[in-house]
This record gives structure tokens, C-alpha cells and sequence, in this order.
């Protein structure tokens, strides 16, 4: 099987440009086949503000209602996927921007109401991996921006870790894959006030134990879990590494923090 | 040669939901190989001037700064062409949303500042034929939005009709390419004040010569342009139609202007 890379780019590079720069120079240099997943940041929330729309938390959970999904459907599928475009264009990637209406690649559900209506939010019911694959046969890398659809012609908000995972557990059918999520630390840390003090592996017996000891902070939890579940999954291997280590990560240089 | 539909809905048709909505359902009863260009309407407009930015105009032309370049970079390559594709994707189109940016399908040059300073705005440079092809291959349905990108890293506005035209005739390599110019008239009128006074043909004869008698109006004047000057380099058929007919202009029904 041939290889292929998904690597997820979390919101905070998103939201510093010169981080971002760096990191999709990188990116553009990694020679394997790939598709790049970026969070949100928050520029959609900043625009919803100017636009007069406030922010609705339930259980420190946003809810996306109609207007705020109009706002990340411009910010996330229009302004942030296209610039991420553009830039790679411009260090020689054929980048292809989609969203999961897009080709019908990621089919969703909207969530249903429980405790709580988060409104126009997504579960993924369906990858279309005959049409990722079409793309990359054609050499073209996709950059999903994490907004999905539902099949009924509404566009729904998805979580960007979620779209990482899934994309690289349904592609391991065909594909070697290595998922690489990036953000602003350098792995899981073991002392979250040292900087470096990256725990270089992590397997499951482990995770539960630092779980248990309480090392593993609360934002990290579902990131890790979603790991281990693609793992279980098919997917080959799972990084959690510094934006700024990408294409050393993607050259199988041991970095970060490695799931197994 | 196979079939292939080039189908620019105008502005006008975006702005009105219901509108939209019934072309919608007509372009994806269309069985022949077929890419959709949009125009922008009036919401990033509005958008624009809720965001506090104001319409800086030229000679009656608008120019994009910074500012409108990120707003129709969000509603153009956002909002509206996802909301098409995920309404294309409901009615069983395999549709994906495409700026020019996205697998370099148009490269453009930023417009050399002369008279006047358009900002970013893009002139087409470049179609990426082989792109297009490979997505129509697989059962892919472009929807192009009138954005593009430099090649260096920057989007640009570009104007719909000329993606439009640009399409078909770098596509008439390759397929036998009919474009369909669908907008809120019948056709192009004899009459302005009678929507009913269609002109069924036009030929660069009596095009020169409805000119010279004033009977075509001045905005229609690029359109007709455009139209004739894809049919010198390639394009089988032009048709300037209403929006609610683009069902049966696409099966070949003699309806609207048709320019030859």
C-alpha cells in the first residue's frame, strides 16, 4: 500500500501568520501523498462579533446556530481554506480546498438534541474515499476546512480533530497512513509548566495510567482518545508534534509524541 | 467529442433564495458533463458594509483593497458556494466547490495598474485544462465561484462572466462546449420595456448592426463580447437565457438568444 499523510493543523497556528507561513512551507515539502485538516482559530468568532452575533456557550460548548453557521461557512470554507490554497499554490502543491459537501467527501447528521441543541453541528455518517482517492491519483491535495454537510442542503459545522481521524481511519483501507496532529507544543507533555518535557510514546496501558495519575490535562483527553480509536482502526500511526516539526514528522524522524 | 455545459447563473438569480432554488433543482436535471459559474450578488456588499468597509468605486467600477478582497474571498469562495453545492449535493450532483486557486484551475495575474488601481483583481492567465478534465472524469460537477489567485500566494477577485468565457473556450479543446448565460431576462431583448421581445439569434452581423441602432444596451455590450469571442476560439453555442430555462436550453430546446 502506498503511503499517505493527514495531517491536522490546529486553530491557534491558524491564527498567527508567520507560524502558519512556516508551517505550509514545510508542509508543501513533504514529498508523500497528503491531505491537510485546519481548525478554525478564531477569526470567525471575531468576525461574528463585528457582524452583531454573540457567542452562545451551553455547558462551555459554542452553539452554532443559523447565523453563526452562515459566519464559519465564510470563514472556515472561504477565507481560511482559500488563503491555506493560494499559499501552497505558491510553493508548488496542486492544494485543492474542500469541504465535506464538497464531492460529498464527508457525509454528515446533524447532532441530535439531547441535554443540549447544539444547532447546525455535524456527526460524520460517511467518508467517500473512491473520491479522495480520484483526487490524489490526479496528484491534488486536499485541504479540508472543517465544515461538512448534510446531504438535505445544509451545511453543518464539524470538530477539525474529528474530520483528522476520521478521513485517516477511512483511508487506511487503501492507504499506509500516518495521521500527524500539529499544534503550538511540542507533544504531550509530562509537566504542562516544561515546555520540553514531551513524553515521547504513549500506548494505551500507559495513557490509562497517566490518565489516572491525572498527568494528561483535560483538552487533551479527546484528542487522545480519538487517536487510540484510529489506531485501533487501521491508521498506522499517530503523532502529536509542534507545527514546526511537520516535515520532519512526515520523514518518519522520531518527534513528538508518538501513539502505538 | 463529448458534451460538455458551461453554465454562468448571474447575481441577480444568487440574491433572490427561491430564485436559486429552482435553477438549482433545473441544473442538476442536466445529464451532460456541466461546470457552474456564480457570480456574487449583493451580499458581500452587505456584508462588506457590516463589517465597516465601504465600496470604493472607480469610474463606476469597484475597487477591491485589502478588505474586499478578504469579504468576497469569505462569501464568494464561502457562503454562497457551499450553500450551492451542499443544494447541488441534495438533489444528487456530485458537486465541488472550486475558486481558481483550488487545483490551479485558473491562474491570473493581478491587473497592472494603469489609469486606474482595481486592487485585486485578477486577468486570466492560465486554465488548468487537465484539472477540470480529471474531476469531469470522475463524475465531478465544478462549481466555480469569481475568485482566483496570483500564483504567488494571494487571492483575487475576477469577474464571473469572464470565468465564464474563459472556461468554455479553454475546455472546447476538448469537449464540444455549449455555453449558458442564465440571468433574470428571456434573453437579450429588442425592447428593454418588453421582456417579452426576445431576439432568438444573433450573428456578428446583426450583433454589429443592433449596436450601431443603440437596440443593445450597454451592460449587455462585455456579454455579447465575451460571447462572440468564444465562439471565434472554439465554443459550439452561446445561448443568453432566463435562469428557470436552463433545463431545456442544456437539452438542446431552441430558447433564449442564441449567438452563432
Amino acid at each position: 500500500m502506498e503511503d499517505l499523510i493527514v495531517v491536522k493543523i490546529g486553530g491557534n497556528v491558524i491564527d498567527q501568520p508567520l507560524a502558519l507561513e512556516t508551517f505550509l512551507k514545510d508542509f508543501a515539502q513533504i514529498k508523500a501523498k497528503k491531505i491537510l485538516v485546519h481548525g478554525g482559530g478564531k477569526i470567525a468568532t471575531e468576525i461574528g462579533n463585528k457582524l452583531g452575533q454573540q457567542a452562545i456557550m451551553v455547558e462551555g460548548r459554542r452553539v452554532t446556530d443559523k447565523a453563526m453557521l452562515e459566519t464559519v461557512t465564510m470563514v472556515y470554507g472561504g477565507l481560511i481554506n482559500k488563503n491555506i490554497v493560494a499559499k501552497l499554490q505558491a510553493h508548488g502543491d496542486n492544494a485543492i480546498g474542500l469541504s465535506g459537501a464538497d464531492g460529498n467527501s464527508i457525509l454528515c447528521i446533524k447532532r441530535p438534541v439531547k441535554e443540549v441543541d447544539y444547532g447546525f453541528v455535524g456527526d460524520v455518517k460517511d467518508v467517500n474515499n473512491a473520491f479522495l482517492t480520484h483526487l490524489l491519483a490526479g496528484n491534488l491535495i486536499p485541504i479540508m476546512c472543517p465544515l461538512s454537510h448534510d446531504g438535505n442542503g445544509s451545511m453543518l459545522n464539524i470538530n477539525a480533530d474529528t474530520v483528522a481521524t476520521t478521513l485517516a481511519k477511512a483511508m487506511s483501507k487503501d492507504f499506509r497512513t500516518t495521521l500527524l496532529y500539529c499544534f503550538e507544543l511540542k507533544g504531550v507533555l509530562s509537566d504542562f509548566e516544561d515546555k520540553t518535557s514531551v513524553i515521547s510514546e504513549i500506548t494505551l496501558d500507559t495513557y490509562n495510567e497517566l490518565k489516572a495519575r491525572g498527568v494528561i490535562s483535560k483538552g487533551m483527553i479527546p484528542k487522545l482518545d480519538n487517536s487510540f480509536d484510529a489506531i485501533r482502526n487501521g491508521v498506522e500511526k499517530v503523532v502529536i508534534l509542534h507545527s514546526e516539526d511537520v516535515r520532519l514528522a512526515a520523514e518518519g524522524h522520531q518527534i513528538g509524541t508518538t501513539l502505538s
